[in-house]
């Protein structure tokens, strides 16, 4: 097996090129990753062990699972104490200040890691990798617009999948399976550990305006109090939205992107802040540039539906979501965060998925997402579905 | 919305008294839980938020979201550093030792903790909570019976669900479907972050023997770099084992269940491996009694692989895993583990997936994998589909 699997060596040079800028600008004199999403980012692909990113000079790759990868810049571990004198035979001192990943590293494994390099001061390199990340490169951004458009197919597909007395978890269960069968990969990665999620999430009627514990755009109350959000039972009925909100990893990068459904007419008040969600996009694709505020984004959008005097339904109704867009890529929660009081600035290349929502009581959940990727002439739209309700009857 | 959903308040009850049993023993004075398999253990739904359980007393339930749980035991928090104040408004004295999840919780958050408890000694209480959860309960083991029934109930419609031509991806989705009708809830929680999946592993011939980065007793190359377990795209052909190791949460306690499947007649190898599989487990069985150790299961196995003259194949062929079983419950990786060095000693009501497989070249994976309950009479199968290997076509 080859280190970088199917993405190309100057791709993986070019990102680590990137992260040593980060970590110089910093001040540290390298960073130990060990984080899935991460060592999927800097070597193409993930195994268990760990990316060794000197300030400046060659990356090493320490694995220890799984078996047969030969590339002159990976070593063969069995526990990472053996880390050090590795370096050191090779060579190359061990750093005065080593960056390790303090958002997603737990307290023992951390302590373990310190405890491995002896003399050297530890220092957070989370926020300046989620940086980086955050800042796409062309090859990212390709994966992104091939998430899009298979992303896309499977939502043409939605209405065929409806049978009349479907409950929303049955129609959830049909747009998996044709997701799946589209090439989606199923997993959803969340950065943190509080946020749990399966494939999808459904909602249909008044169960969007069930409050969920997790920090998700909707709620839904879930099949089960060990995961409670999203689907839970409800038979669709007339006069009901069904929200789709489906897994878009068909790439290792996902798109987000989410479409609402009608079981026939919905009530005026639902279709005006549905257009209402429509026209924030068109808003914000316009406003939305390198240097441009996230906090702006969101003040704008908060704007339209003052005009339109929805306040009360936007982002939740019962409860409400403190953000309207946040950044995607290997993770569904990367940056920049598009909140009120994010300080956040958006870059280009930066890819963000925008969903103005709302939740009208006695219908359900309506409004659209759309993931973009920030350019200078604005947002550039990648998940293309026709954004307005489609009647499933 | 109650406090507890679905699970009885003298269930919830019995779990604190026994978390603080094992908290005074340790010379702790309280833990703060916020992981969410344990706000599930000790709630009976995952919230976000903090359970603070002290040593003697009532458990507080410091609840972010979602809003509306009406219960006494429950104070709605912001932030965490408002909890210190809630126990002193409530006449309760800061502990001297606090326990927290070090095995879970990350670096930046559990320094944030630490921050909000000045003066408060913190410890890892991850060991004993761990321990704690190790033993079910009888309305655990009830959760973990039904998920056992309606697992077998997704097996038994595996081979109407084979189509001539299909790959290991085709088949995966079809049984993905199944299980989700029948209730399944999709979530696999693995403990740690290292570990990821989705959904289910099918094996299909030599794709058995890619070697996988993450801790499985099994592996396969995945469909992408970015999550490289599992199904591969390989068609099924006459001669190949189907291995299927699918999702068994259908309560928010998984049963662990594998049986294989073939395309036309396997080679006598692999119908060998097979039988000694069967033939371990009904030895293991009769073995595993409370104060049994781990390390003696696992050597039972060997032993019966080795009169066999099958050790080259087991666990694994090009790369081996070094356990043969695991606790389950909650999450997919819970004490005690059944490897060699493994120091557990089996506890009455532990609850174990035994899985003794083989890796057969040009054949694939066989091999079952049973879930069971530690009783004074040996190990109680709760996940009883046939074992013998059933042939597809």
């Amino acid at each position: 097996m080859t280190l970088h699997a199917l993405t190309p060596a100057e791709e993986i040079n070019l990102r680590i090129a990137r992260l040593q800028n980060a970590i110089r600008t910093c001040g540290m004199d390298a960073v130990l990753i060990s984080d899935n999403a991460n060592i999927y980012y800097t070597s193409g692909r993930v195994f268990s062990g760990y990316v060794y990113i000197p300030a400046t000079g060659t990356a090493t790759y320490f694995i220890r699972r799984p078996e047969g990868i030969t590339d002159d810049k990976v070593q063969y571990i069995r526990k990472p104490e053996q880390i050090a004198g590795l370096l050191s035979e090779a060579g190359v001192g061990l750093p005065a200040v080593m960056g390790y990943e303090l958002s997603s590293l737990d307290v023992i494994s951390y302590r373990r890691l310190v405890n491995a390099f002896p003399g050297v001061t530890p220092v957070d390199a989370s926020p300046i990798i989620k940086s980086v990340r955050s800042v796409k490169t062309d090859f990212e951004l390709e994966q992104l617009r091939q998430s899009g458009i298979r992303h896309q197919h499977v939502y043409d597909l939605i209405p065929r999948l409806y049978r009349e007395g479907m409950t929303d978890i049955e129609l959830q269960i049909e747009i998996e399976r044709a997701s799946r069968l589209e090439g989606c990969l199923g997993i959803f990665r969340i950065a943190g550990d509080s946020m749990e999620f399966f494939m999808s999430n459904i909602l249909a009627g008044d169960n969007a305006d069930s409050p969920t514990p997790y920090d998700f755009a909707m709620g839904g109350a879930g099949l089960d109090p060990s995961l409670p959000v999203g689907a839970d039972g409800t038979v669709i009925t007339p006069g009901m939205s069904v929200m789709v909100d489906s897994n878009g990893n068909f790439t290792g990068y996902m798109t987000d992107m989410t479409r609402v459904f009608s079981c026939g007419k919905l009530d005026d008040k639902a279709m005006e802040a549905h257009q209402c969600s429509i026209e924030i996009c068109r808003a914000l694709e316009k406003a939305g540039k390198p240097g441009t505020p996230a906090a702006e984004l969101y003040e704008l959008a908060v704007s339209i539906v003052e005009r339109h005097g929805l306040e009360r339904y936007f982002m939740g109704h019962k409860q409400k979501a403190g953000f309207i867009g946040h950044g995607v890529g290997i993770e569904i929660n990367e940056l920049p965060v598009i909140a009120p009081r994010s300080r956040d600035i958006l870059a280009e290349h930066n890819v963000i998925a925008l969903e103005p929502k709302f939740v009208i009581p006695h219908v359900g959940a309506v409004g659209v997402e759309n993931t973009y990727i920030v350019t200078s002439g604005g947002l550039e739209r990648i998940t293309d579905a026709p954004e307005q309700i489609i009647d499933l009857i």
